[in-house]
């Protein structure tokens, strides 16, 4: 048998136990991981100190070595977001409704887990902790695939909390590692409908892609954020630099930052300006149509291929429109269903967004940065969805659950 | 551009219209639809008696020729269920939460459609009308991919569906019919991620295995049922029994029959005589483990493969387990995930089969003939999900509905 295919079954095997398993039980395991973690950090820093030699041999960019660095302060972080989400509500069992239908049937809506959860994703092996705390307090066995620039480091992670969890009699096969990072492997992985209930892939829309496409594992899509902000006529200029220039530059490599701005005519040459003199305080490239060009001349001219390319980067795009037809019909063509923004005074402009705008957030007057499960007030997220089955947006502790039908009878027949 | 790409770009085109559409506009267009397929009944009893036909010509079985069979009443049906649907609470638009952040953010949480809806569905002309009705009411865009053996039958139907959207304001495009029915069209159609939200494939497993197995476009999985009903020592034999033959032999096409018993050695004696006798009246087939073969010497001996078989058909097999521990596991191993019943009077037992039984619908003392959209109460039904995620069990209009994040701010930025 293969290893994934032994993987899938060890994780099948362990459901019932975790399934069943109360809040306090599964709170108190969150704690002991979390304070194994601390007490195995440096074996965690040493297996992360081999992944960054090798990336550092492999001639990795600065900015992705610092997505995989661990540092004691981060092995805190991955602690203390344990005890996180150790302090939030437990959403398993919860009857969400129950009704008797005429003929005497008591029918109950009850929360209960997925049941295994895979998760793909790259070089961040804080997200080995996270994914595990956020699949194991909703009840469900998690799958992890790492990046293999991450190996050493989800290894050392994974070990320790296996560890930590086989110390209290749960069943440590609550969380398995992929080790083998092979594309046939991975290839495998999406396909085992037998035994994965949903896979969740975490990263650039490369990785996203690639589980979208070969998975037959039912997939929440997350992710990729072309996020556009739209100023209106009536909207309030100092405002709407606020807002623009949060969302570009606060944090560029997120997928709720603005990628682009959609600018009504009859404002852009006297706002443009501002604008331009707003980004250039970040180096902030403006890349712009002939009419914003014509606004600003010393702007880049930018191609149709800039209205659909998220930037992660110090580069906005900007277009020009001549009404809120237009702009909702530019950004819901090349959007990708993420987090859009009008700045608007206007009621009617304001309310026409809202509904038409096909985004899994949609905001007036805010930066798009909100779109995120601890800004939404849920706690901690396991990401955000871009699809909408299942879970749309901010995915909290929620969307890692499924419903049961409970039928209570007293010999009912039809 | 293909036949089938041009449909999905005249879907997303429609979706705009549709989306934002009210209550009213929606009842009144279902209401004239219901008449136009009344009016037009001859146009579609000449159209399905070609398919009758050729069905007769390549020796389709009468039972198959029964479901592509039209009349005059199974019109008058799709009209009555046109305006059944029209009857329903509309669930778009509603805010199923508005709540203020810390920082001022209103975020509310609206019903929104899905978009543009795939159905594929077998020989049945009735869910043209059926699937449509659901789309429609929840402001989706539908396209149905129906078998080669109902194309006259379906075109005709949508043709007539079209035209009566068309006779009041409403682009006919909200429904179209992919009149190729070639297995290149339906793979091409099941990868259409930028057109299509979602499929939902109705029929047979072989049917629904193939949509999972070959879409990249979510799917929601409906269908199979190998049911089981569990009676544990304590079962009232009289309670026990009819719930059995009204589970196996009410209708014995569906998903939601019987096809295993799991009884309880310790009154496989006593019981299996009784089960024996009552199911003879319907000259059922009974395929029994050794155990219950002992207990009744006259019933079949079940093979492994019994286990796992979706009968659909005057057949039903027994398994006999030492305790309810053996009867979840062998149930949880081997069912669909769709129906189980438990028929005791012991609390304890009751409680453990609701809570670790893996199924959509898990019922105490009641008929799996239960689990259906109308006997849940949710008026109609576009299906019975057997997967976890988005929608489980009997799906009604929400399921066919997704959500949006609506944020109504002053300034806020991160």
């Amino acid at each position: 048998m293969s290893e994934i295919l032994e993987i899938g079954k060890k994780a099948k095997a362990a459901v019932p136990q975790l399934s069943n398993m109360g809040s306090e039980k599964k709170n108190q395991a969150l704690e002991v991981v979390a304070k194994m973690l601390i007490k195995h950090a440096q074996d965690i820093l040493d297996a992360n100190a081999f992944d960054i030699e090798n990336a550092r041999k492999n001639s990795m960019k600065e900015g992705l070595i610092d997505r995989l660095l661990l540092t004691e302060d981060r092995i805190q972080g991955m602690a203390d977001g344990l005890r996180k989400v150790k302090g939030l509500e437990d959403p398993i069992g919860e009857v969400l409704s129950m009704k008797q239908r005429p003929n005497g049937l008591t029918i109950g809506k009850k929360r209960v887990p997925l049941g295994v959860v895979g998760i793909i994703y790259e070089a961040r092996p804080n997200v080995t902790s996270d994914a595990f705390s956020l699949c194991f307090k909703t009840g469900n066995v998690v799958i992890l695939k790492g990046g293999s620039d991450a190996i050493n480091s989800n290894t050392a992670i994974v070990k320790c909390i296996r560890g930590a969890l086989d110390s209290i009699g749960i069943q440590p096969d609550m969380i398995q590692l992929i080790e083998d990072t092979s594309r046939e492997t991975a290839a495998e992985f999406m396909k085992m409908n037998e035994y994965v209930d949903v896979l969740i892939p975490r990263g650039g829309s490369g990785l996203i892609q690639a589980v979208v496409q070969n998975a037959t594992v039912p997939v929440i899509e997350t992710g990729t954020g072309n996020c556009h902000i739209y100023v209106d006529e009536s909207a309030d200029f100092n405002m709407a630099l606020n807002i623009i220039f949060n969302a570009k530059t606060q944090r560029i490599g997120v997928c709720n930052a603005c990628e682009s701005l959609v600018i009504d005519e009859s404002i852009i040459d006297e706002f443009m300006p501002l604008v331009k003199e707003k980004l250039e305080t970040k180096k902030v490239e403006i890349r712009g149509d002939e009419r914003a060009l014509k606004a600003v001349p010393s702007i880049i001219q930018a191609t149709d291929e800039d209205w659909g390319t998220e930037y992660l980067d110090y580069i906005i795009s900007v277009k020009t429109v001549k009404n809120i037809d237009e702009a909702i019909a530019h950004i819901n063509k090349y959007n990708t269903k993420h987090s859009e923004a009008i700045i608007t005074k206007n009621y009617d402009n304001a309310q026409k967004f809202l509904n038409e705008i096909d985004a899994a957030a949609v905001y007036v007057n805010a930066s798009t940065r909100f779109t995120d499960g601890e800004e939404f007030g849920f706690g901690a997220e396991i990401g955000i969805s871009t699809q909408k089955l299942h879970a749309r947006g901010p995915m909290g502790l929620e969307a890692l659950t499924s419903i049961k039908y409970i039928i209570y009878g007293n010999g009912q027949i039809r």
